[in-house]
Order: structure tokens, then sequence, then C-alpha cells
């Protein structure tokens, strides 16, 4: 994004590096998955799981998009966390404090029945951890319908900014408040099925979940 | 990204579609821009602007991908906003209620420094209004380090996911809370540089704009 960015390349197996790749996929549920067709690039906005150094991807069988990634395409997932603002003194110095991966590889369809339905539960326990054993697990229309793809990680950099605004030193009395706006996502109160039946209450892996991401009253 | 997707496509001009389009951008702040180098897509997180019917990018000058954008390669710049997490009794018809425009065109430099600045402006007036105003302008130098890309939108769809799950009636009686767990960005307290004065006042749009986007003290 800018200056000051810390970027770690070449997860070796086990080492730290893929650690932090990790760790940023795992706080994240949403990918943005980019692909090419024809030199024209198309960028999708996705649900995902990670399943050790593969990440988990799925939607409709009627996508095209999503067949052409199951074809073995170059592709390329990228997921963001967006922490902060950076309000610094001068207009250069504005920034964005964040934590981003970028992933590179080649996706495959995931045909087994039962190997599709555990990648799903994977996806799935990756959105909202507890679910997928409380939810009526996918019949075999359901599967046929929906096309599971794995794309093992060939290569992948993170890449974040943290910390207070980078001013240069003849700016620092330029008289107006600099620092950092921190932002996150909030979950607000869970909005019950208007057809669910009195008196289901709301579990506690979604109440952990909400908890976990605090908002106003 | 499932199904009970809403699509508008073709924009035409004042129509509502090219409405429901420019409410998504605006309401977003970070773009995720795809491009092709041989074959190898590439998704690269962004702060935006928008000016009438251009997007608006900038980077630092050193970057290989923001130079392969500016010479007017296929680009596509996707826009997702997440909603709420849509929570169903089947694992099926689990989804997430976002947001989002996929938006494709052709990049070019904008080069005259005044166009740059006000291109600059336009982005930094995105991200946080009232900020350009207190911000110290960029020079020469910074103007130098800095690319600022202008994307006209050649063709751009947005999609929607909204309201509660769409279990099959079939699934009606399945004994698990169901419904929505609505996500927002919340802003936490400012945190102010360390390097600030004492008694520098957080400025009043850091205020709205955190008032907007309230979070649990």
């Amino acid at each position: 994004m800018t200056n000051r960015s810390e970027i770690t390349r070449l997860p070796e197996r086990g080492s730290r590096h893929r650690e932090t790749i990790n760790q940023i996929l795992d706080a994240a549920y949403l990918a943005h998955v980019g692909l090419c067709v024809d030199g024209q690039p198309f960028v999708i906005p996705m649900l995902f799981g990670r399943r050790e150094d593969s990440l988990l991807l799925h939607g409709s069988s009627a996508s095209r998009l999503l067949r052409d990634l199951g074809t073995g395409m170059p592709a390329c997932v990228t997921v963001t966390l967006v922490d902060g603002l950076v309000l610094a003194r001068s207009a250069f110095h504005h920034s964005m404090n964040y934590r981003s991966v970028v992933a590179f590889g080649n996706a495959r369809v995931i045909e087994p029945p039962r190997a599709k339905i555990e990648a799903l539960r994977t996806i799935s326990e990756h959105m909202m951890p507890g679910r997928w054993a409380d939810a009526r697990g996918p019949n075999k229309r359901e599967l046929s319908e929906t096309t599971v793809l794995e794309m093992p990680i060939a290569e992948a950099s993170a890449k974040a900014r943290r910390g207070p605004p980078a001013d240069d030193d003849s700016d620092l009395g330029w008289p107006v408040w600099a620092g950092v706006l921190p932002l996150a996502t909030a979950a607000l109160a869970p909005i019950p099925d208007p057809t669910l039946a009195d008196g289901v209450a709301v579990p506690d892996y979604i109440d952990r979940y909400a908890a976990a991401r605090p908002a106003a009253a």
C-alpha cells in the first residue's frame, strides 16, 4: 500500500513467515479471488477456509468463474484486514494500518463427496466456529449444485502496517491532530429469522463470536 | 457469491443501476485491484476515490504493479462491503449479506501536477471527509514519488444479498437458531500520535466519522 510496510516472502514450511500468513488468513473470512480470462482480470469476493497449506473455496456449480478457476489456471487469493486509518500531518504520509496476504496457486476441483463435505465443513467453521454441527448437512442435490475448490498455496506474501503516522520531522509542528483511528469489525445484535419458532435460543458460539467483536448497544 | 443475489448490469448514464454502483463505491474505502501479467493474476488492496465515472488510485512510484496498471492494461477493481453472516438451518443456505461492485476499465497515469493533487484530494476526502484541508499538501518531491491513476469505468456490475436466510420449507422445523448476525465497521477511540503536542483536539470530522461507526466503550 505505501511506505513503512513490512513484507514477508517465501513462506517456508514451519517458518515464522508461514505462521504470520496463517494468522492473517485465519483472522479473516473474506477473500478476493483473482483470475485471468484472455488477459482480462476478474476479482470476486468469496468466503474461504484454510486447511494446512491450502485455501478452500466454494460456490455455485453454475458459476463460470468458479469453473474456470477449477481448471487450474493461475489464481491469486488476497485477504485484507483493515486495522485503522493513519492520519498524518502531511497528506503524503496518510495511510492505513492493515494486514494482508497475497497467495498464488492453481486450484483444483474436489470431487469425492466425502472430501467435498469435509472441505465445506472447514469453510463453514472458518466463518463461524461451531455452526457446522448445528446445521443440516448437505444432501446429494446440494452437493452437486456446489463446486468446491482447493488451492494449494504455491507462494504467498504477508504485508502489514501498524503503529502511528510516519511524518517527517519537519512536519511535527504542523498545527493539527495526528494519529490513528482504529477500525474493527463489530457484530450487532443477532436478527432471528422471521420464521423461527419462539424460544429458540441464540447458540453460545454466536454469542462468543459477537462478544469478540463488540459493538455499541 | 451464492444464490439469491441481485445483479445489476450495464450502468447506463443516469440510470438507477449507476446510482446503486456509486452508492456502494462511496460507502467503501478499500478496493481490491486486479491485473494480469503474463496470464498471472495479481490482486492488491488499495485505498481509492471516485470522481464521476472514474476510480482514482495511488501508490508509490516504485510499485511495479502500479506502473503496469498505468500502461492501460485491462484492470478489475472490486469493492465489497460485508453486512452480516447468514446462518441458515441448512449448511447449503449459509451465506453472507453484502454489497459489492466489480468494475472494469483501463487505467491511465495522471501526470499534470495540478490534476494529480486534485485526484489525491479526492482519494483523501473519500477516506476521511474534511481531512485534506487540515493536512500539509504534497510537495514536489512527494508528488514525484507518488503515482496517481485514473480508471474510467468501462463496465461495472453491482451485486448484493440482504435479508434473512433462504432455507427450504422442509428445513423450517430444524431445531436450531437461524437468522443473521449483522456485521459493521466500528471506529474505536482515536490514538494520538506519540509526538503530538498536548492539547491538540481531535477534529470534528474525525469525531463525526467515528460517531457514524459506533463501537462499544
